[in-house]
């Protein structure tokens, strides 16, 4: 009888910190519904590009980093015209964007970049897929 | 002392416990440095939309699940104009393009939407911030 007293708090220390741990695994499964998608299409003029990237790079870092609804924003360039930025940006709603719009780094960034844009075009997408999106998404941590 | 020899295997075994669960976190950081990354930019003919659409998220989907290399095909269409596609192709490496090339499933996808397509241009991009790429694909995971 002892020994099972004495047991029960150890399974329950077990327990607790099992379910700590596999707290990842148990969320709630991914909801895409309210989901916006986005490809923004950036024309830079060529003499800022270093500057532009650098300030888009810790501008996306730090979006991803602080704002829970900013799902992904992902820039790239074209390797054979690098003037040519591409971002793949997903947010858990719309309120999370318009919130993501008033951000000291995405007003930091706006302001800062205006003049090296020579053309946007910010073009909304949706998913066809949206079931396989947290499949694909986890595979990038190997 | 009793008490620390007890204790000792019931630390053992929360120990083990958390390294169990924790496995995911303890993965060899993210490696870029060989990855592919393209957009895809297909414009379908209207009236093969719907076929072409259910064709490219099989296609997709068994890309993902079955290809260790294939870390993203994430299809999207445009909103305002659904009939242009575009995805994100994210490769561990060439090789693993080359091998995608060869599967049944990426066979079956070519051959049976050739008509379909309407123009195609593959675009060969590059990561602006590879280290932050796992965090954001991490946050799908909600």
């Amino acid at each position: 009888m002892k020994k099972i007293i004495l047991g029960l708090p150890i399974l329950l220390i077990i327990f607790l910190s099992n379910s700590y741990s596999n707290k990842d695994q148990d969320k709630k499964p991914f909801d895409s519904s309210d989901m916006m998608i986005r490809i923004s299409e950036i024309e830079i003029h060529p003499e800022y590009l270093d500057q532009y990237i650098a300030i888009l790079k810790e501008e996306s870092e730090a979006s991803v980093r602080l704002e829970l609804g900013v799902i992904s924003i992902f820039p790239m360039f074209q390797k054979e015209n690098p003037n040519q930025i591409r971002i793949l940006e997903i947010y858990e709603d719309k309120a999370s964007y318009q919130s993501h719009l008033q951000t000291p780094h995405f007003k930091h960034y706006k302001t800062s970049t205006l003049n090296m844009v020579k053309t946007l075009r910010l073009i909304d997408m949706e998913a066809i897929d949206s079931e396989t999106m947290p499949v694909i998404f986890k595979k990038l941590n190997l």
